[in-house]
């Protein structure tokens, strides 16, 4: 009875392994949107105005959502030697519990803890309740896109940070340009160009092609030098969009590819690979 | 006679349905103008200037449009039955009428006759009208690369949600690190990043690369993360870019493929099934 | 003799044509490069302290040129009947200066004789010499590309084009949205969203994520709308991007797949069309 | 004995070039990483604090960083004649000396001893020394994704290029329209529209949506215009973006098709150009 009731605590807690159920999807959803909640009151709490209001609200709110986690994660603990991976008694458990999902449940926790108990002020963390957030990627509609996205970043992970590494080359290099040019502005008392990082400030600002505004070249140098250091940047930031569009449409063919074909005079099944179909 | 004006009717009003004759494309094309020319009526009649000049002129502009519009309407309503789908001749025009286009046609004009009999001003509504001029698709031209974007949506819902809630993600997550280092600013009075909801509209702005320069960090560890934020910003943006083009890629190659082929060796037909051929 | 003059002077002005002889290169980009200097000086001639130092400069430089342009302009003229398109002597080279090339090689002179000879100050339109810098174009090394750029915008146009009213409609949507939220702004005296006109500009600076910051947001209902209205638009706004980028990998299929394959086992052609391979 | 020597040390200065042994890695990656050190010392000494406090500390970095490179510049120069290239014992080491890796080498050294001995003060160049930062493209990680990059640039020269000629060209003819509009605008004392170059500058912070904001036209028609203008930016700037990423696809398909597939038929080895596979 005891292992019965054990699986079937393992099974609610993980729908995605033992089945979809009634009472998993009931128990996944309210513990997401508990999750979605707890991030969107902690967001709220930041405002003054809301704060001075409905402070002890969100303090009742936050104990019954760090109870309800605290059970559940305890009942995790508990039934998680029931997988076979973490088969044995002890042992299993704390494997599991230092496994990076049950390692950010605890973090989710034990802030609130601390501070009831020791005083030790470390709410801030609760913030980290959004990583609890993840496992909405477990849920059955983001699986695929959630692989392909992943995918994409994983097998052009060489490309991008090549990319990131010459954009940060470009970065370095516009910012040591505009900073000689600029830094003795004469008819500004103190120009912005100060330094060569508060340069990189401008520079990444600039070719992100964001230009909050709160610096700029000044002299006619500066201008024309920033110009084609703008216009390099189009293309050298295009890089890392080109690389995940490839890869996209990799992933895509991929996908469409899988699915096997069947001749249509023979009615044997034709494995095709890449795009290259192969028959006899 | 009676059934073959309401045929004629039908047919007037409903161009692509029935045929291409020549007074379909005059109605259509003048109701088109209509409502463009009503659009650009509500847009000028914001503008204090003009509205006191020609005030009276946009009344009585808004006054015909909204007659005809409703001669439309009635047409519309009454010949509805001759279509298949409505041909009951009380519950097939009831049908109708709360089909999503004929109540776009309602909202159109039901404001002005509130506004005159009952004194109620819902004339905002009137932006309402914008949405008749989605009937812009139904013209021959569009058709066909309407049906394209759309099916470059509806095929990639899942990826496009997808990369919309990992951009968001990346805003909640800028906002809170951007907020805890930036809120307590000790050179300026007031910070501009008060709460962690202020701090989301400098995320959006931020990520989204618009930067309008009314809000950005001050610290020089604000910058430094605001910097690392605005280049992870660039890879997550350019997902939804990446997922688009390569749905426009499908959907060109899918044209391309619909076409038969024939077998260059025996002449028979090919019928291609995404970008695999078979033949024997 | 004299038709042999006017070949050789039909042939060294129209190098592209003809052939690819010493002497037509160097008057070509004679002339290109005298294109080029002319918009150099109209640029640099509205910078007050250039032009008050160099003015005459200016003045002898626009005059040499517009005689060279003259000059070049009569012999194009009376050699065009060389061709065979223009073949009258009379009717051939009046349809010779009607036709668009001619146009613009007129229109950069006329205006400084009518200044004068008449009086009358045209010269602003001498900004239009900079149409004729488009015969940079018939360049051989720009041909190719040029024809693939023109490919993709030409045979994607409807696609663009709707891509584009798609555009128009979420700016014209979201001007409508902000104007009504914003407009009545209580803090601020006078609301930079005065009319819906207003706010267009300021939709087209944030949906192109410009972002000046000359006018956003103030009320939070405004801020939060503002927020969905950019992430939208980054959706939307990268339709065009899509469409071209797809358009160019159908091109460079075309280019990659034009060239003909010999079948490695018997060495008869195969003629390849589209990525699907037909073989005996 | 001394060949061997020579040997030991142009394989341990050359990792690329001679194997993958323990030290020759040790010794690459020091370098590296004191050129990095380098290049974060002279953008740290521009920060007046910094430069204040740590001054002696960078003076002193500096110069046992420029020991090293010069033992490493020596040390490279003469096992150079060690590579067959510079094969000679004069001739080959000069001509070792004048490529383009041991001039950026020298670069990183001689200002500081000009500085020192002449008292020129060149050390701007020093920082030049970030050109060396170069050579980590040589290391095993990034020699694909450079080569890939490089094979985009160099493949799409010509149309990335035409993109930009493209883009100039709406720069320009952009610039004038607008300086032509806005340069009398009447409610401001000084435009800042002054002249078409000024305008340039603000030509090319809007078309790559940087919009700073310093400059942003202030009259009606100058508003309209330049919304037309920066909703076609959008279809120009999204060329080199469609170049490149069509660019990418390409080079992944070329490293997919490389890969020898067999025929399912005879088993025999089919070799793939393009995308084209040809048997028998």
């Amino acid at each position: 009875m005891y292992r019965n009731t054990k699986k079937k605590v393992h099974g609610l807690l993980h729908p995605e392994i033992v089945g979809d159920k009634h009472w998993d999807k009931i128990i996944n959803i309210f513990i997401v949107i508990l999750i979605i909640l707890n991030v969107v009151a902690v967001i709220l709490e930041t405002v003054p105005e809301i704060h001075d209001k409905y402070g002890d609200f969100f303090y009742y709110f936050d104990w019954i959502s760090v109870i309800i986690f605290t059970v559940e994660y305890v009942l995790r603990v508990w039934s998680s030697n029931h997988d076979e991976k973490y088969r044995h008694s002890l042992w299993g458990r704390l494997k599991y519990m230092v496994s990076p999902a049950a390692l950010i449940d605890l973090v989710a926790i034990v802030p609130s803890y601390l501070h009831a108990f020791i005083g030790l002020d470390l709410r801030v963390l609760r913030m980290l309740r959004l990583l609890r957030f993840l496992r909405l990627f477990r849920l059955t509609a983001y699986t695929k896109p959630a692989h392909m996205i992943m995918n994409v970043f994983r097998k052009r992970k060489n490309e991008l940070a090549l990319s990131f590494i010459l954009a940060s080359f470009l970065i370095i290099i516009a910012s040591c340009v505009i900073y000689f040019v600029e830094h003795r502005h004469p008819t500004e008392e103190t120009s912005q160009f100060r330094s060569i990082p508060a340069t990189i400030w401008w520079a990444v600002v600039s070719l992100t092609t964001t230009g909050y505004g709160d610096m700029y070249p000044l002299t006619d140098l500066g201008k024309v030098l920033a110009s084609i250091i703008m216009l390099t940047g189009v293309a050298f930031f295009a890089l890392p969009a080109g690389i995940i569009t490839a890869g996209f449409i990799d992933e895509f063919r991929l996908t469409r590819v899988k699915k096997t074909h069947r001749c249509p005079s023979c009615g044997e099944p034709i494995e095709l690979e890449d795009n290259n179909n192969h028959h006899h």
